[in-house]
């Protein structure tokens, strides 16, 4: 008894093509990841996050005055309503920061200027503003808030890159669930919540920080990460950090990431946690024939930066809404409501319903 | 140039089978709608929304002393952390309400006793918990708080049928993307405070708001209903509370909220609400060849019941939470990451990336 005529697609609609963009530009045999047809190597090397974000809302890159002007409404937009700094003072101490990232850009609705708009003009001015939100800050201000000092230039530039890196993958989950829920015509807030909701799981998001809490304990037990590595996958335990539904060759953000680990861990005189990741991603390569993926060396890229293990996800946040905002933005221009079927599976249909005391 | 090899799926992913499923069965063509095989209209007619949650969460109709335990759970949990009231008091006036659960619902993963816990014993009892939830809660408890007077013995019976017609339906926009949010292994209160931003869009839970306030507009001209939408038509506006991507015959919940908005009006002497909307939906029905949907009488009902046209979305809510938590216990049961891919349809790749005082 199916109750729907249509083929059934594969588990977790791999391989489903569930929309059109115009965004993202992903080939997973080639190892090629584009924002609007630029590669990603090239906007590692030669670009900002604050020029990937203006690619990614307006589809082409700013000319010098464009960019200056949306550097400035960045900057500007960076300030917080008091009443979001008391929202944050009630979150008790134990709080998720994840958890708390969700819950303020839901806050953040009740705020905005434009909270009852849904026009792409006010939800290109919400991706702005989510983005530049001090909560959600970048580069050399986000190090700034975290550490006390200034960053250095190789820190500013590495955390910018990690930000490009970050800032789109296509349809990946939280970007998914973005999707389907401004489909219904909610909101950007709405949307941005639920991606953030889904980027918390240590399947998608979550997942650099696992990686972290694996270079920590085999550096508690001066263990040899190959045997470490060994024991977990005896264990049948899996790795994080390695293979990606979409890429079968290296994922191209790995590329930067593993050089950025081991410039960082030189020039600061700690080269311990590259060492770690590098014997580890040789070992499972060989091993496992699986490719490091972009949170493998995230994790000791962001560690190596001084930023905190509960840190790494929300820095994800920080850059994927640039990526975020633009799909809600393109969903909403050509829009139909997201809703598949389920292929019922359980008691068959009719069950007769009897009285309680008799069941 | 494609980027993805696989067979495109129609938009919106209509008619797609994105997963099996125990919990709903719908025949679109028959009008059919059952939970873990029970019939709606023997569910209406005899259950209560308390067994209807158990029914949801547990995969069969309780015994006695198992739904006297868990109404008794459900009065139990009844109560708010006092932070929480002191996040509801920090809320602006214009706050959306939808806004305002969204991120009441966020804000509660902080004190939740098991806030970091993801097994399906801990994901029950955030399901009671979050469907028990004062700001969350139901029939003659919700009507008393909303009246300040304990309800009649009618009206409690009404509101109780359509928190049990709204408590499932299936892979709804809502329930999918708490489903996509979940199946990062992502927590219970990420993938429901998903699920709220996506029953806000007016082309989901908004829809009875949008039918509410037709009737509203059509009693303060003193319109004639039929007249009024044959305008909305001319000028090429939908009118909400029609169609449903699912059903090809009759929503089975129409049929009930069709009689309960006819009776509600008749016995308190207030039948120009029905009335309106009998006459809309014997127009629309002929003209278009369109059958009213769950949302069209609900709003009558609703306004009958004396509920504000700015909670008939959160009262949504307050039922569907069932179906949500119990969606988001069977995704993790059998976990798989929903990640579709994208068809990039952009700026050919590679484009050159040209130094920006060039552009």
């Amino acid at each position: 008894m199916s109750s729907v005529t249509a083929t059934p697609a594969s588990k977790g609609l791999e391989g489903v093509v569930a929309t059109t963009s115009s965004i993202c530009y992903i080939d997973g045999d080639q190892g090629v990841l584009a924002y609007r047809g630029y590669d990603i190597h090239d906007l590692a090397d030669h670009s900002t996050f604050e020029e990937v974000c203006y690619l990614l809302w307006f589809g082409r890159l700013p000319k010098a005055n464009e960019l200056k002007a949306l550097k400035q409404r960045l900057a500007e937009e960076r300030k917080l309503d008091p009443s979001i700094i008391k929202f944050l003072q009630l979150a008790p101490k134990h709080a998720l920061p994840m958890d708390v990232l969700r819950t303020m850009v839901s806050t953040l609705s009740f705020y905005d200027a434009e909270y009852d708009r849904n026009d792409h003009d006010a939800n290109v001015n919400k991706a702005i503003r989510l983005t530049s939100h001090r909560s959600l800050s970048h580069a050399s201000n986000f190090l700034l808030m975290l550490n006390g000092t200034a960053p250095s230039d190789t820190a500013e530039r590495a955390l910018d890159i990690a930000l490009i890196l970050h800032a789109d993958h296509e349809l990946n989950a939280s970007t998914f669930a973005a999707r389907v829920t401004a489909a219904t015509l909610s909101d950007m807030h709405s949307a941005i919540t639920s991606a953030i909701g889904a980027l918390k799981g240590p399947l998608h998001g979550g997942a650099n920080e696992a990686v972290f809490k694996i270079l920590k304990e085999i550096d508690a037990k001066s263990a040899d990460p190959v045997q470490f590595v060994k024991g977990m996958l005896a264990q049948k335990k899996k790795v994080p950090g390695f293979g990606h539904r979409v890429y079968h060759t290296e994922d191209p953000r790995a590329t930067h990431l593993r050089v950025m680990s081991r410039d960082l861990g030189r020039s600061n005189g700690n080269p311990k946690w590259y060492d770690y990741s590098h014997k580890i991603e040789e070992f499972v390569k060989a091993d496992k024939k699986l490719n490091a993926n972009v949170d493998f060396y995230s994790a000791s890229t962001y560690h190596t930066l001084g930023i905190d293990v509960d840190l790494f996800t929300p820095i994800f946040a920080v850059s994927r809404v640039s990526g975020w905002t633009a799909h809600v933005i393109e969903q909403l221009d050509d829009n139909r409501l997201i809703r598949p079927r389920a292929d019922y599976v359980g008691p068959v249909y009719p069950q007769k319903y009897a009285p309680i005391d008799t069941r």
